[in-house]
């Protein structure tokens, strides 16, 4: 079918075009072989940045090129826009829809499934369109929907009951996407809006953030996860420990923490809490008889390979080695670096055991509102806003192409404290609606 | 309820945040009035410029600044995110719906009402789900979603048929709008897209387009005219003239020419032909006994107030007076700061006769692609690159706000032949198969 194709030459499809898939091809792009990089979507994502997408920082492009261009200068790869449902490991093959419902089959001599991770709400999936997380554009674009949208709900509401339920907003989880939006919320309340607004005081405004576990970004070091608290707290967060959701509809939340439970009158929810593999896991463990873990995770062998079908590897978000690596793009990318590299060896001829997969821990850092972060990077630990520049300068860095890179350093100038400019404020409320009262898709 | 409602003051309501109803709110801003300004929509809206947006030159939030920011300076405004849907001049009270359904009524003393216009499919409104216009944010959206979505389609395509069907689009109406959107068409498959797919030539796609004017740009001088159809001839779009669609389906349009009746094949069609009067205008008309034409506008006086009612005025595309004005931006935007300062000097206590609303034409532009524009300036005419760098500056000044116009410029920058890059390509191939099923709203 391609043009680009070979009698002969290798097949290698690659299933998802995120963090881990793109690495793979890109690993690949001088082998002797023809690629398939099938995704459903027609973009990259970075998802560390959807959260500016969701606070109106950034447009949607900026963080989603489109795929088939990052690909572009390889001229062994096509990119198809394409649903996988279904692997057959011993015919070897990929089954997948078209938009348009077209059955696709594609042959492949090599397989990397790369599927990432969607939101897991620890068996209360009703809790999806009340407390929506961000994994797409779409899930950014209707918290955006939400967001602001509570605010103008707010301003027109007449009743003090009516105005607070609109005025407040809970985040569940306090991992770094938590954190990240909960800054980014009081920024909005605090600096942003204030001015816009006639009938209320944006900074009236209660936001709320809570964790299971006993201090916020659970992964991070002690003084880190003081630092981080203390600056909410001073932002006027309320910061909730210990606690966990048992409940929640279109108003309101119920928590249960240790002062016992409470439910909060609350019309926006934001999820950042658990996550689970794509349900291309599952797809993958039943073809080839492979376990999976309870957050359906793969079990993959050292090599990222599957020990239940040959040449068939997975990586990223949907697996779990031994060493339990951390759902977090750096894993990815590593793992379909190697994997890319693996299968450019096979292909040339080289069938000894590889060297087993070895995460580099760069280290992990999370904004907390404006100018301030914290970062841990090789057992260093730095916070304020030489964090904030480290990491403002890794995040641009690892955007793909200068003009997003560019394009994202103006529009944080922009929403620097002193412009104040939320530059990308598009709202839909009767979508975001249609989505809360479980009528529309996300 | 607004915070700075003094009791007294005369209330200002305007329905409409286009560049009619933003201006009356500027001419206002020193008046010792209060001002409310309702849209249905928490934006701003730069529609010259939408079809940008549906070619992946723009992002959205670059034309769609929030309203609320555009009056953030003008204590005496405040917006209020509600549809109008009654008005009634004897009570003196605007009747809106807010997001969640809340009724709210506004009094005024003054009202201005500037709904602006939608898309006339001349009695065949099943089209609009085949052939969506440009209008909201929304129509843009969905259209960028078909025509990317539409070289996704001819990529999967495995036969002939099919491929070419996905390969063929035509824009019906060769206004400004048509041929810009057609010069686009024209780019992306002739410069921006074709490296990146592999069983396609994304340059042998079709673009036609067709007017039942007996020219393109009918409007213009008729040197542009021939100059516009020989540039877009050049690149390769087939232009019809003295052709009218009527007919058409998912898969193809039915048009009627010189040449009798053909029906081409063609998944994408865009529609830039019709206009009609927002709903708003009936609404007025028929609360005031007042007159519309075939379009529906309604008929205002020449100074743009109501013959059936007191202090009532309408400005913009919903309006037709006995100058027939065009329907463009720079009509609107004078109708808006005219009434917004009359009602300033009635306010003051002047309660003369006002001169009566002049329209001064600074003329009229369009782009043809990249890097090419005709232009007719105070007479004079100009074509090509120096014409496309007017259009530019001209187009860049009206933006609002210094963000948004450098935001834009660089985009612009970026897209330029040498780059060829079109920085915002996120598609949603469900929604825009919903839409065109008539399964889902745009």
């Amino acid at each position: 079918m391609s043009s680009t194709e070979t009698e002969g030459r290798a097949q290698v499809v690659i299933v998802g075009g995120g963090f881990g898939g793109v690495r793979v091809a890109r690993a690949l792009a001088r082998a002797d072989v023809d690629v398939t990089l099938v995704d459903r979507t027609n973009h990259h994502l970075f998802q560390p940045l959807l959260y500016q997408v969701a606070t109106g920082i950034l447009s949607p492009g900026l963080i989603a090129p489109a795929l088939r261009r990052v690909v572009k200068k390889q001229p062994n790869t096509r990119t198809l826009l394409a649903d996988v449902h279904d692997i057959d490991p011993q015919g070897k093959i990929v089954r997948a829809l078209g938009p348009n419902g077209q059955q696709l089959d594609l042959p492949y001599d090599y397989l990397v499934v790369a599927g990432g991770a969607t939101h897991a709400y620890f068996g209360h999936d009703e809790w999806a369109r009340f407390a929506p997380g961000m994994k797409s554009i779409e899930d950014a674009r209707m918290l955006r929907s939400r967001i602001l949208g509570a605010y103008e709900l707010a301003e027109l509401a007449t009743d003090e009951e009516e105005r607070d339920a609109h005025l407040t907003f809970v985040v569940v989880g306090a991992g770094p996407t938590g954190v990240e939006v909960t800054g980014q919320l009081a920024e909005l309340a605090h600096h942003v809006l204030p001015d816009e607004y006639r009938s209320i005081d944006t900074r009236q405004a209660k936001i709320v953030l809570l964790d299971a576990a006993p201090s916020v970004l659970p992964s991070f070091a002690p003084k880190l996860q003081r630092y981080t608290q203390r600056r909410l707290e001073k932002m006027g967060v309320h910061v909730r420990l210990g606690t966990t959701a048992t409940d929640m509809d279109t108003r309101s939340i119920t928590v249960k923490g240790p002062k016992g439970v409470e439910t909060i009158t609350a019309c926006t929810k934001i999820w950042a809490a658990g996550v689970q593999a794509s349900p291309l896991a599952a797809t993958l463990a039943k073809a080839t008889g492979t376990a999976t873990d309870r957050a359906g995770r793969i079990e993959v062998d050292p090599d990222c390979s599957l020990p239940g079908a040959e040449d068939v590897y997975a990586i990223g978000d949907m697996v779990t080695t031994v060493d339990r690596l951390p759902g977090v793009a750096q894993v990815a990318m590593q793992q379909g670096t190697y994997v890319g590299r693996l299968i450019a060896a096979r292909v040339q001829g080289d069938h000894t055991t590889p060297a087993p997969f070895r995460y580099r821990d760069k280290g992990s850092m999370a904004t907390i509102g404006a100018r301030q972060a914290v970062a841990d990077v090789w057992g260093v630990k730095i916070t304020g806003w030489v964090g904030y520049l480290l990491w403002c300068y890794v995040h641009v860095m690892f955007l793909i192409g200068w003009g997003n890179r560019l394009g994202t350093l103006y529009n944080w100038v922009r929403s620097l404290r002193y412009a104040r400019h939320r530059g990308h404020r598009l709202i839909n409320m009767s979508a975001a609606k249609a989505v809360e009262e479980g009528r529309g898709a996300a």
